[in-house]
């Protein structure tokens, strides 16, 4: 194992958004980077759930503006860089642009696992700005670590410094995490991070896993604020790496504090491992995929855990939500029949 | 790795006590019995969270009598073993007797890390009785993997045919649990089980690392349902053993449901990782120290971590939980001097 320092990328004011419904408000966005920004965190990512451009009527509109959540988190940021995510086909080279105006200084050009390509006009633009660019790989469970591999050095190519094995539905076992990560490390000169969920209980054993590998930024949310069953927590990840003797730059109280009293009261619901986020894990089904199981579920009277592992195996991806009520409306028929 | 079998060893109804004040009643332990029972895990312990003869003015009264948790337990599983829990000192000889008469199959018998001698005659005369003994060594990351090792090799050679390590404040690292597995493995005869908690959110992750060094015997709970940030819980344990392929005979979407429709109602507050629990793990303090921390903060306005990363420093073990009005006392004091 290796002792290097990592990097927190805390996404709280991005992942997070997704668990309020993309509403924190300007004054919220301000106190939590002010926290996190002396928790001591490297960087602190300030987005729409769904990154620039998210804001609309598939993905719910949030409550400030992107300029209003970039500026602000920009502005109350004294040491802390600030990131933003951009998913090609969501966000556009002008929204970049436009961040980069505002004082992002840090860009996560995020794409589903196996099609790395279109983040190349994006991440060379970031480049061209100045921005610090970083690949960010979806889903990393959905293909096997070669694959992972050929779409990381994709991005390699088109210049980004940092790649990332996201582990967008907290579906990877350790063993999984670690042999991405090794590839990666044996195969990349760029450094490598990792971004963990928590639904089967393993984001901050993953995160460890990843930093065994060869990981040296890591990604985290205070309280695990964040979509599904939540991010690696940060207050315990900071916990964990110090007993690990591993240097983070975060104040393990500072963050606690922040979790325990600002940003869980802030949730509208607990974030937390459920029987829904629990089947996201184990099926490895996107997180966005969740609240419309549970509607769906309701209105047709089926278990929205059998709706996702259908939906599982017809190996859906993120923006195929709509595939849902097609499911939901087969395991009602099939019920009836056989009621 | 092996790919042996893995046990479970339900404890929702003895370390979940802990959660309610040991206050399930009959009609509660009837039905999670039924629950665990037909869930598929092959061992039930029920009895008060500290053990045979733990309902007192000390550990706190039961709702019910040592009898009806334990023939209640018996009479509701039609496949499960029922174990009970003694830790020598607070269960005696007659304890265990009576547990046998009424039907308890396995006994625990529990002593802290560096103490297994005062397991002896209890061990023996569970053998005695016909009863399956296991040895249940607790806090277990108090003392160095050749230290606790060596009080293993005691309880063995008192007849024991498991041992556990026991991780009660959740402070093993996944290196330190792979540690004292591994050791066990190479130099003991007997089975070897793991109990962990979740503290630092590891107790599912150091669980896979036991097994993965040898361990076969593995405890969870509905829920996490146990003391401070509660057990590893079954339902996410038996999501990762199932994606790794390995057989534990428990019906995944069974413990889901158990635990999300019929244990989170019981509990009195949510059982989860909160600052107090996450710095237990972190200080690796007992559980026990949790509630007398919090009430003693309240009483001389002093920080409850303050008070355990005191209590730990002082190496504290089970039992000397007055100590701690004397730390919040004397931190009080120096906070006036300071003021």
């Amino acid at each position: 194992m290796s002792n290097e320092y990592v990097t927190i990328n805390d996404v709280t004011l991005r992942d997070g958004m997704h668990a309020i419904r993309h509403q924190y408000t300007k004054e919220q966005i301000a106190e939590v980077t002010r926290l996190i920004d002396a928790s001591g965190a490297d960087i602190i990512e300030a987005t729409h759930g769904d990154g620039l451009g998210g804001s609309s009527i598939q993905f719910g509109f949030s409550k400030e503006t992107e300029k209003d959540i970039i500026t602000t988190a920009v502005d109350n940021a004294k040491n802390a860089k600030v990131s933003v995510l951009l998913l090609p086909g969501i966000g556009t080279i002008d929204h970049l642009k436009r961040a980069n105006e505002w004082g992002a200084q840090v860009v996560r050009v995020a794409t589903h696992c196996t099609e790395a390509d279109v983040s190349e006009q994006h991440i060379k633009t970031a480049n061209e700005l100045g921005m610090e660019t970083v690949g960010f790989l979806m889903m990393a469970h959905r293909t096997s670590p070669e694959n992972l591999l050929n779409e990381a050095k994709k991005m390699a190519s088109y210049g980004a410094t940092t790649i990332y094995v996201v582990d967008s539905a907290g579906a990877l076992t350790m063993d999984d995490t670690r042999r991405r990560i090794s590839l990666f490390k044996e195969n990349l000169d760029t450094e490598i991070g990792f971004h963990g969920h928590n639904n089967l209980s393993l984001g901050v054993a993953n995160s460890i896993a990843a930093y065994e590998e060869g990981a040296t930024r890591i990604d985290a949310s205070l309280a695990g604020m964040g979509a599904g069953a939540g991010n690696t927590a940060t207050e315990q990840l900071v916990a964990v790496l110090n007993k690990l003797e591993i240097a983070n730059g975060v104040d393990l109280y500072k963050s606690m504090d922040a979790a325990e009293n600002v940003i869980k009261p802030i949730m509208e619901r607990p974030v937390q491992i459920d029987s829904l986020s629990l089947t996201l894990g184990y099926t490895g089904v996107y997180s966005s995929f969740l609240l419309f199981a549970e509607r769906a579920g309701k209105e047709y009277g089926v278990d929205p855990r059998d709706i996702l592992v259908e939906i599982a195996n017809m190996g859906a991806v993120g923006g195929q939500e709509d595939w849902i009520i097609g499911v939901a409306q087969d395991l009602a028929k099939k019920q009836k029949v056989y009621a």
